[in-house]
C-alpha cells in the first residue's frame, strides 16, 4: 500500500469516529446521570438512558460554547439566565469512551467538568456511556494487578522512555512464576497512557483472570511514536525508529526485569488503529519474537502478506483482526481494503489455509475505544493456551 | 487547636501560595522557552531566565482572558491582531511548579498548552520554573525505580481505592530484599498523584540513590480523604475515616503484597499542608506503627505533644519539620502558631530535650510544591539510619 493511499484511509476512518447513531427528533428522558468520567463532585457532563449527553458550562461573558460530539457540526450550547451554557446531543452517543472538546468563542478549550484523557495529540476531554456490557471492564471487587510504570533507557533515541506494564494478581506471590507477555500499542494521537485510562485493559485482565477466563499475561504499553505523523505527513513516516525502541531496548528490558517467558511462544503484539498498523509491520518482520498478532480496527494480513513471509504458517500461532461494526457498514468498507484487503476476506482466507484466525466485529461501535476494549476482551482468551 | 484556628491557619497559608516575589518594573529580557510542562508540541506557556512566565491562548472572540498566576489579580492577556491572547507575568514567579488556570469571558479553564495536575479538586493547568537546585528531581540517565499502581479493598469505606507505590531500583532483582517503607500524602485539594507528577518524589528517589545517599525504601501514596474538607468546613472534619484506611486496611495490604519490614523502626508517615496535620495527628496516636514523623508546611511537634504522648522519647527516631521560607516571613509566622506552636521553636525544643529532631526551611519558597520536593529531599536520607 503506498503512503498516501494510507493516509486517505486514515483520515476516511477518523471521519467514521463521530459517534452517533442515528439523526431524527426522539422525545428525551429526564434521567441524566453524572458521566463516571467527571472530575470529582462535578455533575457536569451527563448521560441519560437513551444515550443522550447533556452539557452545561459557566462562561458568563461568552458568546458562543460548541461541544465538539454529537454530531457533524458539534452541540451547540445555550446560555441560560444564570450564566451557565446548557445543550443536549441533538442524537444518541454510541456506548463507552467518546473524546470531545470545547469551543468557547473560537478557543479550543476542555470541559472543566470531565477528566482529560490523551488523543489527538492533546489531553482530551472524556465522556463514558454506560454500555449494556460494561460489567467486564467495571472495577470490581476482584484481586487487582498492577499497572507499573517503569522508565527505560533507549540508546537509539538518547532518551529515557516510559512504558506501563501490567502484572497480573498473585505476581507478587509467586516469585517462581514467570509469564508471557503482551506488547499493546495505542493509536494515532495517543500515548502509552491510554489502554489504561481510555481502555482500562488493566481491569478487562483483572475480571478475566477473576473468571478463570484466560491464562494470566503481562501487558507492556509504550509510546508508539506515531504522533510524528500528522495528518498528511504519512508519506515520510517510517516506522524503523519505534521498531528498534520496541524490539531491542524495550524488549530486553521487560525481559530483565519482569518475570517474563521470553521467547516468541510466549510474546504477542496488538494495537489500534495505528498501533496495529505498527503490529502488522513489526510482526511480520519478527516472527521470531512474536508469535501472537492482534490488529484492532488497524488493518487485517492477508494470503499474499503470508506467501511473503517464509515460516508464517509454522510460527505465527493466532491471527486476530477486529473491528467496530459501523467500520464496516458503508461507504465505509471499500476504504478498509487500502488497509491490505478486505479484512474479513483476508481473515478467513488465512484460516482456510489452516492458520489460526479470528474476526470480529464489535456491534454498533466505530473506530472508537469501545471496539477495542471489546478487542482486547476477545483477544486475551485466546492468548497463549497451546 | 481549635478547629476554627485550623481554618484560619489554612486560608493564611494557601493566601500565602501566591507566586511572586517583588513587584515593579523590570526590563524583562527576550530569552522565553517552553515550560518543560506544556503539553506535546506546545510552545506555550514559556518562562525566561529571570522567571517571568508569558502565555498565549487562542480565543478568537473573547472579551477577556485572564490567568491566575503572577500577582493577586492574575495576568492579564492583551488581544493581538492574529486572535491570540498574550500577555507576561508582572513579577517573576518563584521556581519551581505553580498551579493556575485561565478565565475566559468569565469561566474557569485549563490553558490548552500545559498539561494538568491535580490540586484545588480540580484538575489544574501547571507551569513549571526552572530551579537552581532543579538536578535533584530531574530526569537522569541513572537506573529507575517504578511507580506501581495498586488498587486495593477498603471495607471501611465499602470501595476498591488507589495508591502508588514507588519501588527502588533492584527491588525486581534480589527477590529476598525487604525495605523499609514510607507514606507520604498530598495536600488538601490533591490526590495521590500528586506526589510523583508535581512533586516528582520517583525521580528525587532515583537520583538519591543513584549518588548512595540514602537507604532505599519504598513510598506509598494514597489518597487523604483531605478534600472532603472544603474551606470553612474545618469544623467537621474528621481524620479516623482515612485513619482506618491507612492503618488497618493499606498497610496491612501494603505489607502482604511488597516485601517490606513490617515493623514500626522501618516506617515512616509524611505529608505536606492538610497532609502534614493528617501525619501528626495519626503518628501520635500510632507510635507502634510509625516511628519517622515528617511534616512538610503543616505544623509542628510540641514539648506539650510529647508530654501528652506516652512512649514518645523511646518510639520516635525522628522528627522532621520543614517549611517555605516565604511561610515563615512575616506577617505569616504568627499564623503558624496555630499549627501546634512556632514550628521552629517547637522543633528546637525537642532536639534540646534529646529527640532527633531537624528544622529545615527551603529559601525563596512559599506554600507550593518546590518546598516540599526540597523537604523530601532532605528528609529522605535521615530515614531508617539506625
Amino acid at each position: 500500500m503506498k503512503p498516501r493511499t494510507i493516509a486517505v484511509v486514515l483520515l476516511s476512518l477518523f471521519g467514521a469516529a463521530a459517534a452517533w447513531a442515528q439523526s431524527g427528533p426522539t422525545p428525551v428522558r429526564e434521567d441524566f446521570k453524572p458521566s463516571t468520567l467527571n472530575q470529582p463532585g462535578q455533575e457536569y457532563p451527563q448521560v441519560n438512558s437513551q444515550r443522550y449527553a447533556r452539557f452545561r458550562v459557566v462562561a458568563p461573558q461568552a458568546q458562543s460554547v460548541i461541544v465538539s460530539l454529537g454530531g457533524r457540526e458539534g452541540t451547540p450550547l445555550h446560555k441560560g439566565e444564570d450564566g451557565a451554557w446548557t445543550g443536549t446531543t441533538a442524537v444518541p452517543l454510541d456506548e463507552g469512551f467518546h473524546y470531545y472538546r470545547l469551543s468557547v468563542d473560537g478557543g479550543t478549550f476542555n470541559d472543566p467538568g470531565a477528566l482529560n484523557f490523551y488523543g489527538s495529540t492533546r489531553w482530551e476531554s472524556g465522556i463514558e456511556v454506560p454500555a449494556g456490557d460494561q460489567d467486564f471492564y467495571a472495577l470490581k471487587d476482584v484481586p487487582h494487578g498492577r499497572v507499573e510504570q517503569v522508565l527505560f533507557p533507549s540508546k537509539s533515541t538518547g532518551t529515557v522512555r516510559r512504558a506501563f506494564v501490567y502484572t497480573p494478581p498473585g505476581y507478587d506471590r509467586d516469585v517462581a512464576a514467570r509469564y508471557p507477555v503482551l506488547y499493546l500499542q495505542h493509536g494515532w494521537g495517543e500515548d502509552e497512557t491510554a489502554w489504561s485510562n481510555q481502555g482500562r485493559a488493566h481491569l478487562i485482565m483483572d475480571n478475566l483472570i477473576a473468571a478463570g477466563k484466560i491464562r494470566p499475561f503481562l501487558i507492556v504499553m509504550t509510546y508508539g511514536m506515531t504522533n510524528d505523523v500528522r495528518i498528511g505527513g504519512l508519506a515520510k513516516f517510517d516506522f524503523n525508529p519505534f521498531r528498534t525502541v520496541l524490539v531491542d531496548e524495550l524488549i530486553p528490558y521487560v525481559d530483565a526485569h519482569f518475570r517474563t517467558l521470553p521467547d516468541a511462544a510466549h510474546r504477542a503484539m496488538a494495537g489500534l488503529s495505528m498501533g496495529g498498523m505498527e503490529t502488522r509491520w513489526i510482526t511480520l518482520k519478527h516472527l521470531d519474537t512474536f508469535s501472537h498478532i492482534g490488529l484492532f480496527s488497524g488493518g487485517s494480513i492477508s494470503p499474499a502478506d503470508v506467501k511473503a513471509t517464509p515460516g508464517f504458517k509454522e510460527k505465527v500461532k493466532l491471527v486476530f483482526v477486529g473491528y467496530g461494526s459501523r467500520e464496516l457498514a458503508p461507504p465505509r468498507a471499500g476504504a478498509l481494503a487500502g488497509f491490505g484487503g478486505d479484512p474479513r476476506a483476508d481473515t478467513e482466507a488465512l484460516a482456510q489455509d489452516g492458520i489460526r484466525s479470528v474476526f470480529y466485529v464489535s456491534p454498533d461501535t466505530a473506530h472508537e475505544f469501545q471496539s477495542w476494549r471489546r478487542c482486547l476482551f476477545q483477544f486475551a482468551p485466546l492468548l497463549f493456551r497451546e
